[in-house]
């Protein structure tokens, strides 16, 4: 039976490119030999992971704009270190938005390294909406916010227009939506949600902004030596790496950023316009900062859940459960999910509302 | 044609392993769901970490005996700076033992954290020998070599006594051979040679050395944070850590350490004795310090190279040419290396020899 797999990362990805990943775990590009066991400075993977940094640029419309693209194992956790550490001078000062589990991680390490601001937060409504009416102190080092929160559902629909660095973590909605890529100092992303496989980070960086802290920062922490050495420092995440290259290929031959960003939009609508429809169901998110990545609500009558569960499982729906912290349901609804799934989905929601 | 990889890392896995690993990118547990696409938190995922963190210490003979096996993203240079992150107290001391290129590099993060006494080093020599006589500090916070050096082909045949934690980089030796392994406070290896692809590191340490440095950490590069999440922290390298799980059970299906010991020392006693006997190669690493994993060695006269490297590719050899800080030739016989194929090698030394 068919799955229709909303988990909230690692998550779904286009079946071509289970199918190649899996062909090049075999024999890798017709060589005789695995992906896994070829030396990443061949020449076959050093092409990959050139034309991969290349691709990500082009499909951000970033290309000979004085950024680099890097691919990075550790995951995006271990860049909320990785920024201060390359960003945050000695004596000076970051400035974070705190809008859900991972930023106010994100704050937590920047402390580490010096003052660090938080302009505002909504940590007190449970993270449902993203603050507005705040300032960025102009003699911050940099700016960071998190641009979609994959527990709470909600999103950033617009960014600051700020005269410091602006640092993005697009873990959960990087290449899901245009935005004009040009206004972001740093962008970075854990590679499991939009882009491929756990196991790499996606950092792009305005290379201008890089070597200005004069800490002594250890090699693998500093982006620069990462930059200057090609995302080849020290053995990448080869599978990884790969797999996200067949993604964004993939996402490239079906239409780019504006082509997914279409389809996100037919399926969020889709969603959330059963939710506000159905009246058993509610959204958790104020309205206006909805995430089109991660859709979560509740059933307003918890004695519905067990019918419900059934309900969902029986059609082949699988991590639908939200976040502990929230609670309820989610469903994320990434790059790769067909809009074919959402309305599996939205057809068991009016099922139970016909059953009740 | 069947190939002969030699390559230094990422290297040769058993062919089941890539089999193995391929299927569960199409179909993980016949779950209908790809190994990339389902939670790190999924039942089916983390009963995968667990066993494989155990058998980590069941193979190591430490099961029971105060030792946590975790699985982190990064790479083992990562653990270079995390070493002394979490090791060397303010105003402590470190003591390194300088046999490479990878001990040098591990020097150089401790020297940003602290006072880093380099006890021995064979750098004057290329590295083609093992120092000895030397003297740990007895107020050192920790003792770090490095157990076998890829590039320079030597191996350490015994460990020191010391009345310092040791720590040990046994990136490219790790379970190929029987060791008192709980002479050693921290283990850490990249899992690109003997244990996995790229992607995952496996840090093995003895928990009471944790926490005492008095140092802030950030969380990603706390040895304690991630061992008290059961290296789950944050989302792990899954493709990674499920690939060098399907390694270790073949190990352990294949008599376990003592099993490819065996092997391993049958492989290089064939490979060197022919360096040894046919007059036109030398090896050149110290003959008490050569090394059973990567073996070195040149041409007498570089004027055969043609030749031989029209030969050894002839026979489907790849991954042959020696690091460009030797130069010549490097045979990587990892434990997943058949004796059949080192077999091919020496039949090409051999032809080399007849047809001059």
């Amino acid at each position: 039976m068919k799955k229709h797999n909303f988990s909230a990362g690692p998550s779904i990805l286009p079946q071509e490119v289970f199918e190649k990943a899996a062909q090049a775990v075999l024999n890798f590009n017709d060589s005789g030999l695995s992906l896994l066991e070829i030396s990443h400075r061949s020449k076959d993977f050093v092409a990959v992971m050139d034309d991969a940094r290349a691709l990500v640029l082009e499909l951000m419309g970033l290309t000979g704009k004085g950024y680099q693209a890097i691919f990075l194992g550790g995951g995006a956790s271990l860049e909320f270190a990785r920024i201060p550490y390359n960003l945050l001078k000695e004596g000076g000062k970051a400035a974070y938005l705190d809008t859900g589990t991972w930023a106010a991680a994100a704050i937590k390490e920047a402390k580490l390294f010096g003052e660090t601001v938080v302009v505002a937060s909504s940590k007190s409504d449970n993270y449902n909406n993203i603050p507005t009416g705040y300032t960025v102190p102009a003699d911050a080092d940099y700016f960071h916010c998190t641009s979609n929160n994959t527990i709470f559902g909600t999103q950033m629909q617009q960014f600051p227009d700020v005269n410091v660095p602006l640092v993005c973590d697009m873990s959960s909605d990087i290449f899901s939506r245009q935005l004009d890529f040009s206004k972001f100092g740093i962008i970075y992303a854990g590679a499991q949600k939009n882009m491929g496989p756990a196991g790499a980070t996606l950092i792009v960086i305005k290379e201008e902004l890089l070597g200005k802290t004069g800490r002594a920062i250890p090699a693998m922490l500093d982006y620069k030596q990462h930059v200057d050495k090609e995302s080849m420092y020290n053995t990448p995440p080869v599978f990884a790496v790969y797999t996200s290259y067949l993604t964004l290929q993939w996402l490239k031959a079906n239409g780019g950023i504006e082509g997914a960003e279409k389809k996100n939009n037919a399926k969020a609508e889709l969603l959330y316009n059963e939710i506000d429809r159905n009246p058993l169901f509610v959204g958790t998110a104020k309205t206006d900062d909805r995430s089109k990545m991660n859709v979560c609500f509740l059933l307003k009558d918890e004695a519905h859940a067990e019918e419900f569960d059934k309900l969902w499982k029986a059609a082949g729906i699988s991590g639908l459960p939200g976040h502990r912290s929230v609670g309820g349901y989610r469903a994320s609804i990434y790059n790769a999910m067909p809009i074919e799934s959402v309305q599996v989905l939205v057809n068991v929601m009016q099922e139970l509302e016909r059953s009740i």
